[in-house]
């Protein structure tokens, strides 16, 4: 990660507090382009989905956007038409200060489902954002997007491409361990580069695949989840499509951004104090890599032995064996790091010791090889403490 | 339930300290048929299933059993040849105690995965549980079948069918939460009734569909959950099939049974204080209103809610909204107990208070109501506390 001073040419940002949450904490942020940026967007599939949600999937097919208004402390989610026209409000007004059309909007929720925003807070918080606007407010911005999160997460690089300075700049808020409070996982990524939008948008598609997907948030997926690209071209360069000498550049670093910022989620976990990768390899597909590896990864046994630092391998072997993956138990090897802890299906001999030293670190692997074919997949996940039970009461 | 002073006419029983587990707790327990009874299984569908479930399931071809053995404290799993052959051996051990083929004996191991059994311990022990059982050991039974369960579960019906009097006694060891150190759910129902084998199968498998399979136990199954029935036929009777005028009494009788020992799996949940009871009415499909009932009672942000008795009903349209039932937000309906929280997909008004009453008591349930179509279907659950993360460290 590069070190960060300002956003992408052509991009401010602002984080104010707004009084939506109380105690003068930052609540409401702005993402705005001087001129028109192609847009592109990933949402939750879960059925009940926030106002919000509704209202960026059809902008989202208008292609462009100037900016992403957004808020934190109510998620405007299961508020019903009154909602919906709140949601549609900010845009509007956001449109109104900015000089654009409403569809030109992005807007998000994060907070507590059920309550309705409080547009009289909102209007003028809308205001000041645009007003307070500059390239250089990217730690305000991220600020004002936290609910549980310990710290805000943004994640910059920049690339040369054909003579050009491109830079790309994303921000995320974390879903704790597993969706707290609706907690939400929203993630922003903007760049100077100009890309034709069904390329980004495919891009951003995968990138979220390999990154925000592959966390463990226990399968389930909040009202609220949202990851938007916006890429305006202010760099002066010729637009990105996936045929471009540049592309693949390019792609690495988008996915870098959006990686780092899916550890950041995980490392800033809910209660959590230790990270851990879960590999599944040589299983039947990818997709059944796949399945063991999440079985594994969201098993609350599993993440209170991590809590514990104890080296309980029947515990994943439990959860790979009800997973969805296809598993011979007598193949199954197991290691903890490099440690192997389960051979063919049983204890290794390794001494108990050895794997406890593993397993107390703060960052470790855990390895599982199916032996049947050559799929592979990982999931990065946290520990569950008790800290987590009383964050959620 | 009936009180309960000694087993099912033909019937003994022990429970004894083998010294498999420390400090003299009980850890061995059999349960003796005086003649051949008909049996009946339903084991874990886990692909990594522990050595003993891959003998009861070879021997349940056989149709007839004398006699179920038991150990806690190591579960027999990811043992390899060994733990099969250490399977058998105890089974072919208590068949030369009790003068019958190993084939009519039925095992089961529960408590750690990985160490091996000790025969040593197990030999005497299998002597001893023969020498001393009797129809009165009914308390020692459960006791010695216990793992992290606080209390021995046991349930007992007695009816009259035909002139005769009938008797069902069932034991059972709990799960736990959610299959703590790989717990697993044993449960065995004795009765002196006569029941043709096909019968007293699909008799057994409906059983639990209806009990042990309503308990929320996070889609975890573990490696050696196991539900046994003898029916011995000591009574006297004529032997029930499913064409019989006392059939449905006595299907009545055994589900009682079956039920109520579930209910004291949930009640005695690891950590748990509260016992909630989730309801789904109108779904699409039986099949939907299972799918959004698992979702909700499995959702750990559900279980710490209910554990610091908030009344978030946010978190319940989220589980019911990515649970794999069809759903419409706005016609979703909940109650906590008679009290409604959401209308039509938003708060319903009613004071939080009142919210607060009922989900601070430690019984009550939760009704979703999806307006769709006429499937329900309920499952049985309990909150999550700090102290359920302490026991599973």
């Amino acid at each position: 990660m590069d070190s960060i001073t300002d956003m992408p040419k052509g991009f401010k940002c602002a984080g104010i507090a707004a009084g939506i949450k109380p105690a003068n904490v930052k609540d409401m942020a702005l993402i705005l382009s001087e001129g028109p940026a192609t847009s592109a967007g990933v949402f939750t599939t879960n059925q009940v989905c926030a106002a919000p949600v509704k209202v960026c999937r059809a902008h989202l097919t208008h292609g462009i956007a100037r900016a992403i208004i957004m808020n934190s402390g109510v998620a405007n989610a299961c508020t019903g038409a009154e909602g919906m026209a709140l949601a549609k409000e900010m845009c509007v007004e956001t449109a109104k200060a900015v000089g654009c059309l409403p569809e030109d909007i992005f807007v998000c929720s994060t907070g507590k489902i059920g309550p309705q925003l409080p547009l009289d807070k909102i209007v003028p918080g809308i205001a000041k954002l645009v007003e307070t606007a500059s390239p250089e407010n990217i730690q305000e911005t991220a600020e004002a997007m936290m609910t549980t999160d310990t710290r805000p997460k943004v994640s910059a690089v920049e690339l040369k491409m054909a003579g050009q300075t491109v830079k790309i700049v994303g921000f995320a808020k974390g879903a704790g361990m597993i969706e707290p409070n609706m907690a939400t996982m929203l993630s922003y990524i903007t760049t100077d580069a100009a890309v034709e939008q069904p390329a980004l948008q495919a891009l951003l598609k995968k990138a979220v695949d390999k990154s925000f997907n592959r966390i463990s948030v226990d399968g389930d997926q909040s009202t609220n989840d949202t990851v938007l690209a916006l890429a305006n071209g202010a760099s002066g360069m010729e637009a990105l499509k996936a045929s471009s000498e540049d592309w693949p550049a390019f792609v690495e670093a988008f996915e870098t951004v959006c990686f780092e910022l899916a550890m950041m989620i995980v490392h800033d976990g809910e209660g959590a104090d230790k990270f851990v990768t879960v590999n599944v390899i040589n299983a039947a597909s990818e997709e059944d890599a796949d399945f063991a590896a999440r079985s594994v990864a969201n098993s609350m046994l599993n993440k209170t032995a991590w809590a514990g630092s104890y080296p309980d391998w029947g515990r994943i072997m439990d959860a790979v064996g009800y997973s969805r993956a296809k598993v011979v138990e007598e193949l199954v090897d197991i290691f903890y790091d490099d440690t192997q802890a389960v051979s063919h299906g049983c204890r290794s001999g390794i001494p108990l010791e050895d794997l406890i030293k593993v397993v107390s670190k703060s960052d470790f692997a855990i390895t599982i090889n199916l032996h049947i074919g050559e799929g592979a997949a990982t999931v990065y996940t946290c520990n569950c403490t008790e800290e987590y039970v009383r964050i959620n009461y």
